[in-house]
């Protein structure tokens, strides 16, 4: 077994947690890969995770079942219809339809749990606040209440044992910078997959909003995209 | 369609959760039950907060999946033995291994998903301070820290609309006062369900930590317990 400190990393499979996993090994912590299967409209993000989760070698990685098509009321678990084609000043302003109510917490609460059977005190999340501006789980503040909830929420916390940290590496940075660094740590984006709605090949769209704001983010890093696109998008 | 306000309530099938149920009801809320399906050794409680939900004739009723199993850690999901026949000042010191790592922040992380959903602003949840002091995430402070992230991860709170607010009516209750509190409100706790460990025949076994609780508090209360127990409990 590894001697490393543990720490858990939430993978969907898309293109910031795929870095922030990077960012995590970096740092020197033995990873616990988390994924979800949430009732997505296609499953190619989560066979992209299992990519991401192998190339990089991590101690474990789970996929967990949660439901939330019980509750409705988003693009990406429901049959709203996703954008396309948005603006970038369309992209990040307004709450999208594409917003899963809860999502993060739900997320996150999943990986306090790992943690606390795993006995890590790290959590890694790809959250960015430059670019999902619309999100309100994605905001920096937050991230710190729920760092100071899951500091509550635990056995470790009773028995006073080290505290649990969210790690939110790229939340201040935007796609280009998120690419560069991961670019710089090795980070195959072609295992990655960023679509809302892939085609039936599993081919990412390149017209939702997830594939234009990548676009947009390896052209300002002024590197090619190495997805193949159904749309003719990719560089 | 009801004009009343609507409230999630977490449902277990549990002696606390009816209780609740019935003050939501009392209080003047239009009930959106909530109860999972993660993966109990028994399906027993589950079927029980069915018979609840029914006999209070909620506007809706969801049963959730989640997969609690995947990361084990505790005798409800795992194959750790529940403890039988504990002594009253055994239950509820240290954290017993019928502790679920991180339950209640994933059941409300999914409350905050429905009532985001159903634009509910209330959420129950049956936490007991007094006989699980032993659980992190019944204490009054880690429900107050939820809440403050509850109202920072929802689209409503980025509108400035109206907070989510987390009630905890049973909180500062022991099991006694929990009953007589449910018996003047009519609940009727033949239906109800507290077993960790149910036998074969659905019948709570009387000896977990769960049912020398409900035994004692029906004891304390002056009341028969209405449940027929397998190994001859129930006064």
């Amino acid at each position: 077994m590894s001697k490393k400190p543990k720490a858990v990393v939430l993978l969907s499979g898309g293109l910031d947690s795929a870095t922030v996993l990077a960012i995590a090994l970096e740092a020197g912590f033995a990873v616990l890969a988390l994924t979800f299967r949430y009732g997505q409209r296609h499953q190619a993000e989560i066979a992209a995770a299992g990519r991401v989760a192998r190339a990089a070698a991590v101690e474990k990685h789970v996929i967990a079942e949660i439901d939330l098509r019980a509750f409705g009321g988003s693009a990406l678990t429901d049959d709203i219809e996703v954008p396309k084609d948005r603006k970038a000043d369309e992209i990040g302003g307004a709450i999208p339809v594409t917003y899963v109510p809860a999502r993060n917490t739900i997320f996150l609460s999943h990986a306090l749990a790992f943690a606390e059977v795993e006995a890590a005190h790290d959590i890694f999340i790809g959250v960015n606040a430059l670019d999902y501006s619309g999100y309100p789980d994605c905001r920096g503040e937050y991230i710190d209440a729920f760092e100071v909830m899951a500091n509550l929420a635990t056995k470790a916390s009773v028995e006073g044992k080290r505290k649990i940290t969210i790690r939110v590496p790229v939340i201040k940075l935007n796609k280009a910078g998120i690419i560069r660094k991961g670019l710089d740590l090795g980070v195959d984006y072609g295992l990655t997959m960023s679509c809302y709605d892939p085609g039936p090949d599993g081919a990412p769209c390149g017209r939702c909003d997830a594939c234009l704001l990548r676009l947009k983010g390896f052209e300002e890093a002024g590197v090619a995209d190495p997805l193949c696109y159904s749309s003719g998008g990719g560089g």
